[in-house]
């Protein structure tokens, strides 16, 4: 088993689980219970648990889920077969299964059907997004619709799923890439005007970073994108539309225009970034619109993302096939799964 | 305003911000940028910024956001106003208002809007279902289906939002509550028959768990009910039905029936818990149909909840009212707000 | 003309019109009406009646109804073409076209439509189900939903759209067949227990009838599988699964684990038979699921089919072509139609 | 029980059951080989066994099925408890309770559903028409569109339901009415012209029967009206409109027309009725709209009516309360019922 | 008749009828050669021509429809009923009811109802749009979308339906008011620049002309119309929105914010008006939303409304009563009816 | 340019430009005002104005249009592009391009846009009602629903669409043809019979002119259909079929009923008309269903159709490329265009 531990152990050990999920504190209180009657009738079974999502998507979190019981299952008594991150999963497949003493991972059973669930679901809707692009690259924006706690999570699935950047500091540590952004409108509120505040921008920032002025703050966008163009000429990177709903939205016949008029004006290099209720069906309107768009920037279709369900089931225990009413005894064939450990 | 602190100390205190949020590590990396280029700028002007939700709802998540706020903003130069967790709240509406300089706080926009937006959907949801149950109580039993670092904050806004239990340790803690929950199909399976499981639970649990025994795991549940009640009599406290929907899912009449065995066998004394795929739609089914349900319990519909985003928006700079395009300039009036710090 | 006679001579012979229709007591009263002014007035030209569906399906009753012009029409002067039970027929084709004196056939226009409407409903919903079955057998299980008087036609007619049995003796007789059927709940009631009335079923009943047990009635269907399975063994030709809406109804689910769950404890021999609710979609929805069902019994979907109302209309009379308005005068071509008497 | 029995005797003794019946002919051929495994097996226990509809409806076929029982159980050892022929009843409800030693009823399940099932569903429909026409009489027409062997039940049912008349020979005598009728199309044909046909009919048939011409065969409806009108002066009671849909059915303008154009000519004693295509929603359509129908006739809408099914179950043996599963033990209270054996 | 005349006069005075519709250029060809086969053969009855809409809604070009009747009926022999522009009419009711000689007027149906229909239509919906503003006044803006011959009935058909005023100078004198407008984009685009424009505006139009400024040519709206109250301070009446489809329309939010920026600058006096794809919809959708809309402009739903159709029916002939099929002889009663000739 | 002017003399001097058009009576007033401002400001720039529709559909108006262009700009100092009328086009396309001095056409913009709207939008209806009607002949009967000044225009337009005839006088005169038109319902209730009128149909109208009978004005229509074929013999071209929705309107099953009973008799040569509320969904109904119709009279699907808006943008001036918000500064490329002027 040791190779497979090896190539395992990189991906892994960016995962160290917390002491609060060791501790079980993020369990049912019912396994607590369970462990304990268990542990007083002297039972610890060698036991197969199968883990399922209950909806097809594309799997993350897994190598979140396998360092936390690469932590806590018996090295010399343990066996686990996985799906990868990254894996398409269909519906009621084996995506975990794990074989070893009951007692030494029941208690776990709520955190990693939480951290695939959680995981998955966002990794999913990133995935929707990123074909509806196709070429266009997709950045994850989203950190500010969820915990703290767990956005890193969220930009790491979401690039997992497809996206080619995140804005969160955290999110982009998992994912080995550097964060993505451009700036806020607090900037440009607090300097007072647009092309200050980009100037500003490239006076002070790193010039690594790219250079993406947000023109919708003050002006109207076709006559700011023009302003900053001329303020910072070729350092410019791209302009972002962030139009409010209050005004419109961003459409696909703004982008056009910005885009003729910078092309007029000799800015043919700017590009223009579109944000704000990005979704699939969003993208596809501006793709399908012939809208030039050259990035898009997207929160809450990925950050909201309603969690695919998993669930853990018991199917062998002491060697004996079983399972409550409702599912097959036995272990459960799927030659995708791979041993991991 | 010492007193108002007093008040609050003992609310925002379990919220303890972690470091990686201080640090800044689920920041959109523009504030990173932003807070560089005008500490680099020598400004750093008193602002006025209001947060506000996109949708109704019922708002958790603030004590925890102003425990982050309570650690860094400079004691004697901040005022800040709210609403508080459980106050109803209707769409774009400030819930929450901070003067302060703008260099102190600008880095936790990000995370202040995503304690408040995944708190407020989850409280949201719960309120939904308590609603629909009226008196019958609902417990959130969604604990597996989020990651575990939220699990217990996805726990208390249940709570906030009107559940009257929850199973995760952590999430009980935080509302200070005893957790609830029955046993997990792993225990009856690892132990191969339910009474055998409940017995053994009655055997080793505290006696102020209340015995619930979950009822479908091997065999018909009107006819385990009866098996469980036989062995544990005027100790079992409740039945839980959580038939699959490979099974066709708990139905109202299945609770009917299970009932009137019980009460034809004199278990009377013994309640029904409903689970599996609760919402507040199954709910209005079992109590407009008539069904003597006498808890529920509640997954994926709290858990998964689309979190209600918050948005942050400047509206006041060094005394002058600002404001991008699409807002009003300067501070929005909101009669509801307290000043709490 | 005698070929004709002794070719139809056996289909027609077993469905011998009752002495209530030859009298006309289910004629619309002004019948009886027309006969008696046109005997008055000395009319009975030689007229030709179409009848035509007021919708495609499958024709059935027929037979019938050719055994009734056989007895009532002159021998010597008449002239019968239809179409056969079992055919398809389109909306407002002819299937049955009559030349005769109108006094000798007029008054059974009512009995002959009414004939036709309801077996050809009955055979046309059986076909849906048969196509959407395919290779695995169809039984009619809906006598109890029809009238007695008819539900040997019903059954009968089910045979003709497609079925592969019915349960009614008289549809059976009437089909050439033996009657299919498993066991009633009643037996099981009646008995206790359904392995011991499957017991008792075998013991007493002619080897020559397969062993069908039901297996919901008292406990999880699985189990009760598992249960009879062991009691017959190889004499166990199948078990079929009947669950109430109240527990949620067969699902695709079931009958899976059913089937694995026999095929663990060596009774791979057992078929799964379906009843309860079962339509053309649900069929599919079997099917397409993979669920290993080998036979569907078919209730109301086949015996609450709404008739296909029946139109007779007069063409000619005394050799002239005529109609009521919204009819084309003269006689309707339709090569389909044969010659039967 | 001798009253009942006398109230009852002339209502029950018009549906004598058929030999056939009687035979089990039409029986679902398990219960004869349930009958035959009891018998050999020695058991005969008093059962209960309650018939409820799977719908809400009108009740009819009660009188029958009362009918057959009365002939088959034994008359010193019954109960019978039932709801009327016209009762409303709600889906669920129990309408009929037999108690009795099994084997002397239990072969006639599948009669006594089937006789309520099919007899339901005709005066349900039938009474949807009738409320809906309020004062103005509704006549079934439908004998054309059922087996003959029940187009008299179907006539029956319907009057139960709330019609007025009836067109066929045997639902008029079973209701004890004269039945219902005009003169069909095919005298008109066959005669040549409308008003020839209605003065023939005058001539020929019994004064006692209305004189209502059918006058959309040849020409217009309206100048036919007028020409028969004409021709039979007071002794016409009614004109019949019956406008095929290929002339586009018969319009509220077109009553109006023909009413008026009655009324201008002088034949304000001529009544003017409606059938074809005849629903509830179209009688509402003719009603709220002013037309003056004073009566209708129905065909498929009543007797193309989905029979309302029923079902049977055993719910006590040997004064033991037992049910299958998804049913609950033990007889089901329903103070609506009456002791009617 | 005289007085009647004298009443009338001024109102038919304006739409003195053209001399091609005089001609019958018009006219169907088919009533010219009706006319020319009466005359031929000496008929020349006097008649009873009724016209009714065949939809409900406000009646208008009934004034330019009896002036042409006033110059073409012999003004001894003839008698004419009518309801007047801007009464409500419902489906069917007879509007105008002509009584004269035929070959006077035949030729004049397809004008009649030509008139009636296209100004009904317009009037109609210029109604709906009125009452869904309240006291809110709605513009017409539409004779861009018409052919210029109808533009002006077009906008006296909307001041008759409900609005305040419109843009056309025909349209204008027809009703009597002044003309409404404000500036067209063009004089923007020729002058360069808003402000500038807007200062020509006040410098050469007659000052009885309100100073309205059009505020989305060039730059964002909300600093546009703060440009503009600056510069003409308290001359300046109001600023209108007419934001483009291709920049998200006019929104609610958007009327409130430049509402509230124009007053926290000083400049309540300044109304917003609103125009831009206004429907009756959209106006709920400002008003509901509780936007400060000062005024309406409405182009195509008016000027694009389907004309509401008429049919002219000859109902009497020589004083008898006459009718085509599926109407009813003689005159039809209608007490709103006036005599006005 | 010269040869360019003969080529559209023909075509355009048919629409000469009306007195009041020229005065600008249908302009929006404040085109008068910019007009009067632009003289004092001395400005007359050479401005580039680009007509576009907001829809698809088939241009129609533009010969109108160019006409009263041609009247207008000077000679020697303008540029005019256009697509031609019966072009199809797509939405926003450009139509028409004018470069010439601003204050010699801009008071004709709403004049300009109306024409091209309301015969845009009539021209497309024809179309769609052609297409569905392939080969059968159109022919526009809608004079009656629209106002007589724009009854020529609408018939002009529906030819131009693809109507193979048209009934207004005007409008045959504009497309060049004779009007087209049967007989109305007022010849035949004068004359008191259908056959009366038509054979005075015959006796006084040019030969030229074919005999099309209506024939729903009295009797049943293929009653009436013989009768006036056995009086015109050979010289009846054809009967129209109008029946009123009071009777059901025109139906597939009438039209063949008709031509059946017309051959029946001998006058296969009669065809068979039909109108009354014919659109292209119904004419796919006649077609599809195989109704042998010869032609369809169409009435308000055309004249009622919606007008297709039409928008003018300047796009240059003084040789500068400018735009308002929301479109692109500077010339539309359109290949399409060609030089008119």
């Amino acid at each position: 088993m040791a190779d497979i531990r090896e190539i395992q152990n990189s991906a892994w050990s960016k995962f160290r689980p917390s002491e609060a999920v060791l501790r079980g504190d993020s369990a049912d209180v019912y396994f607590h219970r369970t462990i304990h009657i268990l542990e007083k009738e002297g039972l610890n079974p060698i036991s197969v648990m199968e883990v399922f999502p209950n909806g097809g998507g594309i799997i993350c979190g897994m190598d979140e889920a396998l360092a936390l019981l690469d932590r806590v299952l018996p090295a010399n008594n343990r066996e686990v077969w996985a799906l990868q991150d990254g894996n398409a999963v269909i519906s009621k497949e084996v995506a975990l299964r794990i074989k070893a003493p009951y007692l030494r991972f029941g208690l776990y059973e709520t955190a990693i059907c939480g951290i695939l669930a959680a995981s998955t679901g966002w990794a999913t809707a990133a995935r929707e997004c990123a074909q509806a692009a196709g070429e266009i690259p997709c950045i994850s924006f989203g950190a500010r619709h969820v915990h703290p706690f767990v956005s890193g999570r969220m930009d790491y699935a979401a690039m997992v799923g497809g996206c080619k950047g995140c804005s969160s500091v955290e999110g982009a540590r998992l994912a080995d890439i550097e964060p993505s952004g451009t700036m806020p409108h607090a900037l440009i509120i607090v300097m007072g005007d647009t092309v200050k505040a980009t100037l500003a921008f490239d006076k002070h920032i790193d010039s690594g970073v790219s250079r993406v002025s947000l023109v919708d703050t003050f002006k109207d966008e076709a006559e700011e994108s023009l302003r900053v163009a001329a303020a910072l000429g070729n350092k410019l990177k791209a302009v972002r539309l962030d139009t409010p709903v209050e005004r419109g939205r961003v459409t696909a016949e703004l982008v056009k225009e910005v885009r003729a008029r910078l092309d007029q004006a000799g800015h043919s290099h700017v590009d223009v970034f579109v944000s704000g209720g990005i979704t699939p069906d969003r993208i596809r309107y501006f793709v399908e619109g012939g809208a030039p768009v050259a990035g898009f920037g997207i929160g809450s279709y990925i950050s909201g993302a309603k969690p695919i369900d998993y669930t853990a089931d018991l199917h062998e225990v002491d060697g004996k096939p079983i399972a409550k009413r409702g599912r097959i005894p036995g272990i459960t064939e799927n030659p995708r799964l791979q041993r991991v450990m």
